[in-house]
Order: structure tokens, then sequence, then C-alpha cells
């Protein structure tokens, strides 16, 4: 089964995802710059999510692109990915309608952590597909990246009850993290 | 006629409908835990939709694969199953707002049961222009699982005016036994 | 320049259109038969639009197949013909809300005039860069279908004045008459 | 890495971003003429948005005809280039519920502004990596015409402080000239 339509619903799925969001943020009513303050810790977990679900793209090109084929196995764990993704657009506005309140920041982490579960679980169906001794298994390898995000992320959510922004500052800090896309794979494999 | 814009088109339609039911999880305004309680049937009947088109898309996919070309009456047939996916959001919002009253979740069975009758038309208007013989006809056959399916369905929407948790509990079934993509389109069919 | 990306780009859009219209159909509140009632002129008017951007998506794939390349000029045709198609959720929205009033039935009209008239100039514009004995000029010709359905549109724009409902029976007549993908270009073009 | 998945995603973004403005279009509620005046200057400002986004649409697929291969910072770059597009709706919809209010003006002129600056990274990126004696390098050149637009952008921002539609008319002005495709490219390359 070639991976070519799956790359095009799952190309379609994220690029709604990161533009729906945008409709968070509401048009402010007044016209001064009063009127935008209220918009600025908004705006910052906007670009957040936008820079997230950016990532998920940019590291699923990467994988898709070592991969030769799926199975329906891989379709129903790329579903499960989008899943995840697509209740971005809800968490971040539940933060941001909350200035940031404990539980909502917990939830976005909740969301980012079942989404790199799911990551992971893609990866691990695709190299099983494909065979332990394939390019991509010995790219991605043990994946100590992808396993360290997922307790930083279980951390962020407990702590959630100490600071919220202490939570918030581990996203970004996952985030910046992941912004360059996996060398691993790049290194690995032939160039198309 | 090439078959390529056709699957683009439908990608793209799908993973609109999935991505705008999210839109339908009004952000809560509360931000502990009592907050979420309403929001748990509405995420419950969000996953159902969610698989529901996940299962259209992945059988959609199997099924044009094992396609070579299509014709106008196709195209039509193609957007009259995307007509009826369409008003998924719909009638997912209307069940979440009347917490599954009767009424609702009989709609949302009935365009379960057009969304049923237009892929197994869909599924006819290909194996007709393709002929009885061809790889996608044996594969396919007549359908059991497709007919059974709509069966389930009407006796659901029935069954609405006893109980409306038992009609849902027969679409969850539904979707679990289409879970898996069609093993016989895989098996009928030489690899990609 | 090849073709490719446009017809990538209006898949997308149209694809957009033709799902964030069901946005319009607003969920009701109650849950017997009669909360339905008042959607049903709503949801007449959401399968005819449906049915018009359908008929688009049909004949600009049927279009673009007998072109071998597009030019910077068929890029702002293609554009100009989407910009009138995204406007057609908003007639519909207002057609819907004023239960078919004389100026938004007018308006919607108007929208699939300018419509038709994109899609004319989109037409002119691919012949003249294909070259008058071209199997696309050949296929398409003088488009009396096209002309006579601008000259529907403007009358039923007028009749409004009169009757909205006879303005809407036309709008329904021209798309019956477009449902049939255009046998010109199938005909005179060899298969892929 | 090939760059037909990166042509996928942002015709995908840009398709999401262009078709949900009309989101901003909010239906009337009266039947008559003047309940659409309010709605001209609003009309106005979605063709302006439509036309900007259509001319990084256009310039983008332009570009990336010119390009043989995307690094990952070519992705990254490209996403920025999205996120500040992305915001086009938002800043659309303030300038219209305050009916060109200069900071709405002045804030549609920072994102107008960025985009370019994204779309000038983008090109310096790409050039960077085929190197200053590619095609495309050749083809674009210093880009005096994308930098004298970031003049106009800063120049009409300030000139809110003056006088909003001076901005207003600036902005229409750089659109008028982006308009049409850049010939440098066409010109530069072999033809498809």
């Amino acid at each position: 089964m070639g991976k070519g339509r799956l790359e095009a619903f799952s190309d379609g799925v994220i690029a709604v995802i990161i533009t729906i969001m945008v409709l968070e943020l509401k048009v402010p009513h007044g016209t001064d710059l009063s009127a935008l303050v209220p918009l600025v810790p908004v705006f910052l977990s906007y670009v957040l999510s936008f820079v997230y679900i950016g990532i998920y793209w940019n590291n699923h090109h990467h994988m898709l692109h070592a991969v030769q084929r799926v199975n329906g196995l891989a379709m129903w764990a790329n579903l499960h990915l989008l899943f995840w993704l697509s209740l971005v657009p809800f968490v971040t506005g539940w933060v941001n309608e909350n200035h940031f309140a404990a539980l909502p920041v917990a939830l976005y982490g909740v969301v980012l952590l079942m989404a790199g579960v799911a990551y992971y679980i893609l990866e691990r169906v695709l190299i099983a597909h494909h065979g332990a001794d394939s390019p991509l298994a010995r790219a991605i390898g043990v994946d100590f990246k992808g396993i360290a995000s997922l307790v930083i992320y279980a951390a962020a959510i407990a702590l959630t009850l100490v600071n919220p922004w202490i939570s918030f500052g581990l996203y970004v800090f996952v985030a910046i993290v992941w912004f360059i896309p996996d060398p691993r794979i790049e290194r690995g494999l032939p160039q198309e």
C-alpha cells in the first residue's frame, strides 16, 4: 500500500488544524493599544501551538520520507496521532480563556503527551513493518529524544499544581529542543 | 479519466470535516474539573464521529486503491458520499447539545445510514465501471458487511424510541467492526 | 508552467468551501421534530449550494484535464473563479436567515452569475493559451451552455422582484442541466 | 529532501486561510439594500486580503517551481511565512469591525510587513541552499521589488497616524504592483 495518500490526508488535516487555531484569536472591540493587551498571552499560546503543530508536521514529513510503504495498522496509528493534534486548538482556547490557570495548562500538557505517545506508537508501527535493520529503524534507534519529551510532559502536568508557568516553560523548552528536524533520519538515509 | 484528483479532493473534504468537528468542543468557562464534566459525553461523541470519518477515509482509500479509473457517475457518487459525511459535524453537535436525546441520536443514525448507502452506491458504480470480473468486483463480492451495517443502522434508528443509548451502542458496535480495513481488498489485489 | 499545483490548490479551496457551508446549519435547541422544521429550507439551500460547488469542481476537473499547461493569467483567472465560489457560503447563509427574501435570493444569483462569468473567462484564457485548434478549444467550442446559464442567472436575478421562488427554481433548473459532466470534453479528447 | 510535500502543505494552509476569511463576512439581519451598506467596506477588505493571499500563493508557486530541493531550514522559513499569512484573517476582521481605525489598519500593515519579511527570508534561505549561481539566484537577483514593498509597508504603518486611508491606499498599491507573477523567474528558467 503506497504512502502518498496517507501523506496527503495528514497534510490536509494538519493544514486545517494549524489554520483554524487563528479563529481563537477573537477580534478585539476597541481600537487602541489597550484593546490588544489581553491578546498578548493569547498570541503567545497561539505561537506555541503553531510551532508544535509545525514540529509535528516537520517530523512526520521526515519520518514518512524514510518509509517505503504503510499498512492498515500504520493508517490507524496515523489517525490516532491526528486525533490528538486535532485537540490542540481546543486546549489552546481553554488556556487562553482562563489566563493560564492550572487545569487548562495541565490539559494542554495531556494533549501534548498523548500526541507524543501517538507519534511514538506510529514510529514503532512503521519500524515493525519495515524490519529492525531497515534504514528507518537504524535512523531512529531507541528514540531517546521522543521518550525524554514524554517524561518532561508528564513532569510538566504534575508541576501545574505548583505553578502553571513552570509547566508552560517546559512546553516551550521541549518545543525548542524539537525545533530542528531530526538529524538522525537525514543522516541515516540516502538523499532523494 | 484518472482517479488522482478525485482522491485529492476527497482527502481535502474529509480532512476538513474531521477537523472542524473540534469546533463543536466549546471551550468551558470554569477552570476546575467540574467544568470538564459536561464535556465528557461531548468528547465521547467527538471520538465516535472522528473514528467514523476515519473509517470512511480508510475504506475509501482502500477501494480507490483497487480502482484504475473513474467516470462522471463515480464522481457524483463520490460527491454524494461526501455530502452525507459533511453532515456528521452537524448531527454530532445536535447530539451533544441535547445530551443524547432520542431524535438527535436517531438523526445521527440517519446520517450514518445515508453515508453507508452512498458508500454502497459508489462501490456498485465503480464495480459496474470495471466489470464483474475485475479485481475490485472479486475483492468486494456481495459486500455482506456493508449491507449488514445498513440493517443495524436502521434498527438503531428505530430503537431510539426505546432507548437512545442502545442505538448509540449499536453505532459504536458497527464502528468497531469496521475499524480494521477491509481485508477482502488487500487480499484480492496485487500489492503496489 | 505545470498545472498540478493549480489543481491541488483549487481542490483545497473548493474542499474547504463545500465543507464550511455546513457550519451554517446551526444546531437546533429543541429535541423534537418541530425543532427541525425551520431547518428544512436551510437544508434545501445547503443541498443546492453543495451541488453547485460540486458541479464547479467537476467541470473544473474536466476542463483542467484537457489542459496541458497554465500561465500567470490562467492562475489569476482561476483565483477569480475561486473568489466568487468562496462567497457561496455567505449568500447561502443570508438566504437561509431571511427565508428566501427577494434581495438575498437576488444576491445568491449575482454570486452564481459572477462565478459563471469567471468560469467563462478562465475557459477563454485557457483556450487562448492553447490555440483555437487545440483539443480543448474544439471540445468546448462556443460554449452555448455556459452562455445560456449566464442569461438564465440574469433573468432569475430580475425575477426576484416578481417572486424569489421563481428565481430559486431557475437556479435549481440550471444546476440540473449542469449536473452531468460536460460530454463535449470527454468526447473531444483522448482518454488518459 | 523533495519539495512536493512542502508545496502540498503550503497549498493546504493557504487554501484554508483564503477560505475561512469569508467567515468574517457575517450574514446581515435585514433583507433590504441598507442591510448591505455596512458590508461594503468589509467586502473591500475581504477582496484586498483575498488578493494578497492569492499573490503570495502565486509567487510561492513560482519560486518553488524554480527550486530543486528544500532543507530543514527552508521548511521552517516556509512555516514562518505561513504563520504570518495565517494572521491575515484576524487583522482583516479587526479592520472591518472598527471601520478602518488607525491601529487596526497599522496592525494589518504589520502583518503584511512581517509576511513580506518572511517571504524574503525564505527566498534567501532557498538561494543559499542552491548557490549564488543557481537559476533561482540569477532569476531573483537583489529583489528590489520585495525590498521596496517592505519599505512601503513600513511607511504605510507610520502613516496610519496621519490618515489610515492613505495607508490602505498604499496596501492596495503594493497589491497592484505584485498582481502580475514575477517575470524574473519565468524569464530566468527553462520551462517545464
